[in-house]
């Protein structure tokens, strides 16, 4: 039991009590920090974009341990500079365009300081009421400027929510397929349940399923070919689903991507949700990076289709200027995923949630915390505005046209597939190595390209990854990064043509 | 393909692009928001740390859709005065007694600004080198302060890596430890895995269970009595454990928790986890609110006997002054968590994943993308220093134990439980509700707690929860919040008191 001998001013004695959100100190050290990152922009083109440090490197220049006493934040800066920002491959460089871009912008990082400012953890809606109004108004403004159908929005039925990342966003959705399933087939049938991709999908559509206690066995990779542009064919959709059911499997989802990872292909929704839809197969589609595209009304048209299907995401902190990490995941039937993710614990009850008058989204997600997401995604609607945040998508995919057009004019590269978005995905001509190189096969063509990617990369100054489909090795440049201007197109264009020149010289391979 | 007709100068006048991290813009909307967040803390005590609007209330308040044009800041910052504040409850008020805190501070928010500006997504080591080696170093760092068995920092084999929620980590090692059993027992057993939980255990585990893919049916609840102080009985799980094997299932999984969520019970590791070891069980030891304060030797016994855990973890963001999300959790053996959650796609190959030289972190956790979280735990324990941390945990448990006190003065009130950390349980005696109500049952003592939490609540003046133990309603009143100092404890004591004085008055109820 206490006692009152406890002396508050003694504890500050005893303890040196620091107060950890002393608004003016805060006041202080946020400006410092604004600064900092400011100063980081202004410079970010001086550094390797691709970081060049060799594994371990930091270990060598940290202690063993957390220090006992306070260092000043003036310290801890340097460190940031002289430790840290070697370390670090410049994500927001006007010449990283590697991956998808991660898409910064001053809004969503103003909204990001606002929700970490307020830190309010809004589990459900009582825990922070204006977290949870202000994602469901985001959600139903985003879809709206998206053409979704208004079956996916609130004010439809349907509705959407803020995930961490897609990954998150698919494995909600394969368990909430997976529970609706199993209500009407029973728990036995459990492996019997199959889910269908195409070899494009994203892999963490594998890593949820297999979360998701969906038997490996059961997980089929439909193949794509070059002919029919990567996307995944109804037709063998089709006959998978039928050998499937042939031998008492159950088809329980499907994923199909608007915008692949390695080559942005588009699969042919329409086709595919109809079939589903026919077997009672569940269908998210997963637009992670394309999906920002579609708020311009001449994107739209890939979605189209997307009236049959079950769920729709996409990731604003890959293409839509909102910071990591923000994926958005609209759905149809809400009570299919809170059906299989609500919890209601005693300590959470209250008045709101019980009367049914309002959303709890920890049951629409993984997690029961949850930070304040919707305020960067209002922020970069509010601060930008519609018709900006189209016209800067267009102007990356302006900027990939012209990449492409670049490509074109020298006959010793060729564009790999038709470009759809800001990724072009271009390579080497096999015809020009087998000019310069001894040897020739597609061993040989692949190997090529993949030195000349490592040989870019190794300059420092643009960061480029790869892919490989069917087999071939391809080079993707993707554009995005929020500071990317025509200039550092075209510098990228010549430090690529400048290592091209060097590969080949016959007999240098 | 491409053309070279696109002509930049008129990208720019066509788009009227914006750029949307030009640095200077940055560098000026940046010090606004730090001076309006620092104003909130400078003016937080005068709003009602609970929110009290209506379900839908924002609604009213916002345009159907998002602008078409751009919005200025300062306009938009109005608004969320206006309107998105009094949607807030305040978790950061030092009048906030609700829950369990969410500790902000300073340093973890600037952490978080460095985070967000650097905006790097590491997934591997390749993706960014500095986010995943300072992670390592600080869950090392962290683990040392924790006193950690060796076994569990990457120096002795183990690792930490931080995690958005404890929700994660939990499905993440439930995956772990059930691909692990299945690989020995065959996958046609996996009806038969059992999970083994009191009745004190955080919901979020039989959440993470069911997504697993765990039959709900084995799920088993231990019950706890108030006698034993609310911890799981090692005599009980040894006869729950017996009556599965003996009818064929399968032991699995084991969670122990370190301050539970309603009473802040401590279940006995040592004795938990021999018995699991006697069965081959994995232990998770979920110590989300009360690991923090396992950075104070003094109440690092509680950890006795963790050696025989497989994995452990606490949240950052609850008590050790980190921003949302930061939950650290720390495996003994690294590649159960790697064998069933790594993806190797090709558009992620590179050497130093290959050489086997480098973690890549994505496969220790459900979602590829991850935000640079290292950075803020890194600049609390830097900024801070172990001394002032242990420090300021100690300040929040004598601040309890003062509260405590108060309470023992108090003969209306009986503490429901003994204090183990900074959260007191308690509630007004059945004894003095005998007194001024007419009928008189444990019901009738709970509906007039609960009366009493939904007074104080409403005034606005202070936010507590209640749990529910063994069907009797408690008051909780949990210190953590970073700004809470001795006159706030006071004060809200005294508020307590005069809502139960006005309750107290015969005929009242």
């Amino acid at each position: 039991m206490g006692t009152l001998n406890i002396n508050p001013e003694l504890d500050d004695q005893i303890f040196n009590t620091i107060n950890p959100l002393d608004p003016e100190e805060f006041r202080k050290q946020g400006h410092m920090i604004v600064n900092f990152v400011a100063d980081y922009y202004q410079n970010i083109e001086k550094y390797p974009v691709c970081s060049q440090v060799n594994p371990g490197y930091l270990q060598k220049l940290v202690p063993n341990s957390a220090p006992d006493n306070p260092e000043p934040l003036e310290k801890i800066l340097q460190d940031v500079k002289r430790d840290i920002i070697p370390g670090i491959t410049h994500w927001q460089s006007p010449n990283f365009f590697a991956y998808f871009p991660s898409s910064g912008s001053t809004a969503g990082f103003l909204g990001e300081m606002l929700s970490v400012g307020f830190n309010v953890v809004g589990f459900n809606w009582i825990s922070s009421p204006a977290a949870t109004e202000l994602e469901s108004i985001v959600m139903d403004w985003f879809g709206k400027m998206l053409n979704l159908p208004y079956s996916f929005l609130f004010s439809g039925g349907g509705g959407g929510v803020l995930q961490g990342t897609t990954c998150e966003a698919m494995l909600c959705n394969i368990v909430a397929a997976r529970d609706q399933m199993l209500r009407k087939i029973g728990r036995e049938n459990f492996g019997k349940l199959v889910v269908y991709t195409s070899d494009q999908t994203h892999f963490s559509l594998k890593k949820a399923a297999h979360i998701a206690g969906i038997d490996p066995e059961n997980f089929r990779v439909i193949p794509t070919t070059k002919a029919n542009e990567y996307v995944l064919c109804p037709k063998s959709l089709r006959l998978a689903i039928l050998k499937d059911t042939k031998e008492g499997m159950v088809p329980l989802f499907l994923c199909a991507t608007i915008g692949t990872t390695s080559t942005t292909s588009v699969d042919p929704l329409r086709s595919l949700c109809e079939i589903a839809k026919e077997y009672g197969i569940w269908v998210h589609v997963d637009a992670a990076y394309a999906g920002s595209a579609c708020i311009c009304p001449e994107f739209q048209h890939f979605l189209d289709g997307i009236e049959n299907a079950n769920s729709f995401s996409l990731n604003a902190h890959k293409w839509f200027f909102s910071t990591l990490d923000c994926c958005c995941l609209w759905v149809k039937d809400p009570s299919a995923l809170t059906k299989a993710l609500s919890t209601n614990p005693e300590c959470l009850r209250n008045k709101a949630t019980e009367l049914n008058q309002v959303i709890d989204y920890k049951d629409w997600q993984i997690s029961l915390s949850r930070r304040f997401r919707a305020l960067k995604l209002w922020l970069v609607l509010r601060n930008y505005g519609v018709t900006s945040l189209r016209n800067l998508i267009r102007s990356h995919v302006n900027m990939a046209k012209h990449f492409e057009g670049l490509i074109a004019m020298d006959k010793r590269f060729e564009i790999f597939v038709p470009r759809k978005f800001a990724v072009v995905c271009f390579r080497i001509s096999p015809s020009v190595i087998s000019r310069v190189s001894t040897t020739f096969d597609e061993e040989q063509v692949n190997k090529f390209n993949t030195k000349l990617v490592e040989s870019i990369n190794s300059s420092g100054k643009l960061y480029l990854t790869h892919g490989v489909v069917g087999g071939i090795y391809i080079i993707r440049f993707a554009i995005g990064a929020s500071l990317t201007d025509y200039r550092h197109v075209d510098m990228a264009w010549k430090v690529i043509q400048d290592h091209a020149n060097v590969l080949l010289i016959p007999g240098s391979f």
